[in-house]
């Protein structure tokens, strides 16, 4: 089913690179940011790279007003501010959280509670937080983006609607996800950028990620 | 290079997975458990199972003070009382610990410091540890030994040769190690055994786990 998704602060890798491979999927898509200006800047640009006019862009509580459902896909230091923003807007919809913290200078896990158990607690009940996408290279999904990645996809979720409306979109990006647990499970999804940015420094690459083996879905 | 590798509390099915991988790949091993004859007892049936005699139990302080290194694969009850037991043999080694806390029942992430760091805090600095194998499903590892298994080992370790020497012992039980960071990064791979537990659950599997993409070793 067709969707209108919101990527709150997407005018960054990821944000980007998911609204391609969206649009791509059919999904209308919405890039949102601080200022209608930016947003509708990157939007142009990535019309021009898809070669039609399926983005548009919008203030980021704008673009939560008229989308089904938002993704949050700001940098880490911006995860609080963000969510203030689109508090009110976001009432009764799901909301992704692709937010990883991580300390580039220590390597060492993130503080718990997960920055998706935190979005949950800060937006309240009536919104429904699944995380995702905290693993994926962002720079990759920008690259080919009607072929899939070889990258999967951890859900947490504790409302399973939100799970499964997660999941949906993974597909729809090409990549593979699994259901992987409840929210604070979050937490070590979130934990695993820095050992990818452990492995990265140690072997000298760029594009390290995680994949699950040994699960057959039905 | 051949070693001579104390499994503490091997008898268990990770413990005797690696315990014939290991002997299978030429090493010396050494099957520990709280007593000689329970240790010799499973390394007895060990050594049937691979038609010779490369296997010997003995109680965990005396296996370690006969090896080069060791690893610990007991319960998560046990990790306490079982490192206080080996703490004396173990000073001027090496050793993987591959214990993952899990909640059965809460599937949610441990509480931080990891096990390999209470681990380190608990033997001093006498002992180098390295996390490694929370996450292979154990059960696999006693099938077709002498198969590669299809998941990655993710080896943290403030020590290089710790790590050097963990990641050794991966290879040569036919799985793939990646050095993913410091000591304190096991936190999130003990965490993901509640992820893969919460996918095996939901998708109805039993052999969930992890593999890393995107990282060519030189």
């Amino acid at each position: 089913m067709t969707k209108t998704i919101a990527i709150i602060g997407g005018t960054g890798a990821l944000g980007t690179g998911l609204a391609l491979r969206w649009a791509h999927a059919g999904h209308t898509v919405i890039v949102g940011s601080r200022t209608a200006e930016k947003a509708e800047a990157a939007a142009a640009e990535l019309n021009a790279e898809l070669g039609r006019e399926a983005i548009t862009g919008m203030e980021n509580a704008a673009a939560v007003a008229a989308a089904d459902l938002a993704i949050l896909t700001v940098e880490q230091a911006a995860h609080e501010a963000a969510l203030l923003s689109v508090k009110d807007a976001l009432q009764g919809k799901v909301l992704l959280d692709a937010t990883a913290r991580l300390s580039f200078h220590e390597l060492t896990p993130p503080v718990a509670p997960a920055a998706a158990r935190r979005a949950q607690e800060l937006l309240g009940a009536g919104v429904r937080v699944a995380a995702a996408f905290q693993t994926v290279p962002a720079a990759g999904l920008r690259k080919n983006i009607t072929e899939p990645m070889d990258s999967d996809v951890l859900v947490c979720a504790d409302d399973m609607d939100a799970a499964e409306a997660a999941l949906a979109l993974v597909h729809a990006a090409g990549l593979n996800g699994y259901y992987a647990g409840k929210l604070d499970n979050a937490i070590t999804v979130e934990g695993l950028t820095s050992l990818l940015v452990s492995m990265n420094k140690h072997y000298k690459s760029r594009h390290g990620t995680i994949r699950v083996a040994g699960i057959r879905k039905e």
